[in-house]
């Protein structure tokens, strides 16, 4: 089987993918990028999604970014990561623009030093509401990127794999039961803080989905002082 | 004028274009990436340029990369910087592949956090030879991509400008002469040691470009032990 670059955060998106990716007997190398997140602690799940699997695990450390990405709550200390409130295309500030685009430059890199024929990214059918380096135009558009960018040094079929685009939250954790992904292993909260804190965007949808799909939620959330 | 993200290595195309778009009165904000490359030493010149410009500059420090990128003689300790000697498509080791797709998405994402209308790279047409990530197919590519993955965030208008892109290494000597580009203050060597080498492909194509142009050469090179 192929060997894939697995752009893995240690969220459960990216951590059911990993383990999609196993089953289908792919070899696997995960890819974490610390882009100076608050949450970078998810990355101890990607590492422990890494030797639960028996694959390779690099962090590329490109933390030095978040001082360049102002005005998101990911990476600006000056940016508060807000209670969830519904807000339109264009207007969270839980957005890092372009966040996708890096992270798949750097993964692509990646590839061609590691022989690779793919890399695979844990885009969900949500993200594409909100994210617009999330959207189907948008992975199209990628790949043929690289395959111009990285032609005559990449595997001759490189190509851009987006497995769970077409599942929604729900039927990610659904795929995930049946996977045998450890939840408690995996990491969602955009606050990083000891436990998930259950308020913010990222808690919220974690929540939901798990209700949606009927699975019990073994995430322990922080009490909050009412 | 518009503000324009410009990426700016300290190299004599990078610091010839920055001159060139301070000449036609653009809003300029260098960028330089330390993606680990042997002679980031470059980066000091391009600070140098920034100050003679008036224009801001930033380092963004992807150094951790270079320890992914194996296998070029750029970013891989292993890997010696060869004396020049002429290679085909796909064969010099001082390729870093995917290197301008991974700067472009850095410029990018901070093109929106600046709110930049504009990137630009100073790719020049001798690049488009060995380089995938330099032609004209790559830039034409990489900005359907970029307004794709931005849209909602980024300016409206939003641009990739590779202003020297038709032009020879001996015509960016003359343009700089014009511009008053000061050379000494300028850094090609792929060694990054003292002095530049005069030895290595970068240095040969320098050596070479100032002849062409008819212009003096006042870079100190190594001597050399016969």
């Amino acid at each position: 089987m192929p060997k894939i670059v697995a752009i893995v955060s240690g969220g459960m998106d990216s951590v059911t993918m990993a383990h999609q990716l196993k089953e289908q007997g792919h070899d696997l190398h995960l890819l974490s990028v610390d882009y100076g997140q608050r949450h970078r602690k998810e990355h101890r799940f990607a590492a422990a999604a890494a030797e639960r699997l028996g694959a390779v695990h690099q962090v590329a450390d490109l933390s030095a970014m978040g001082a360049l990405l102002r005005g998101s709550s990911l990476t600006d200390p000056t940016v508060d990561v807000p209670e969830q409130t519904w807000t339109g295309y264009g207007e969270s500030p839980n957005i890092v623009p372009n966040r996708n685009a890096l992270l798949l430059s750097v993964a692509f890199a990646v590839a061609v030093a590691e022989k690779a024929q793919a890399v695979a990214i844990g885009i969900m059918a949500d993200d594409t509401v909100s994210v617009p380096d999330s959207t189907p135009a948008f992975l199209e558009s990628f790949i043929a990127m690289e395959r111009i960018a990285t032609a005559g040094y990449a595997h001759p079929d490189l190509d851009l794999l987006a497995p769970l685009s077409g599942l929604g939250k729900k039927d990610v954790v659904t795929l995930g039961e049946r996977l045998g992904v450890p939840w408690t292993e995996t990491w969602t909260c955009l606050r990083g803080q000891d436990d998930h804190c259950a308020r913010c965007a990222a808690c919220w949808e974690r929540q939901e989905a798990f209700t949606a799909a009927g699975v019990q939620d073994p995430t322990i959330y922080q009490e909050h002082q009412s």
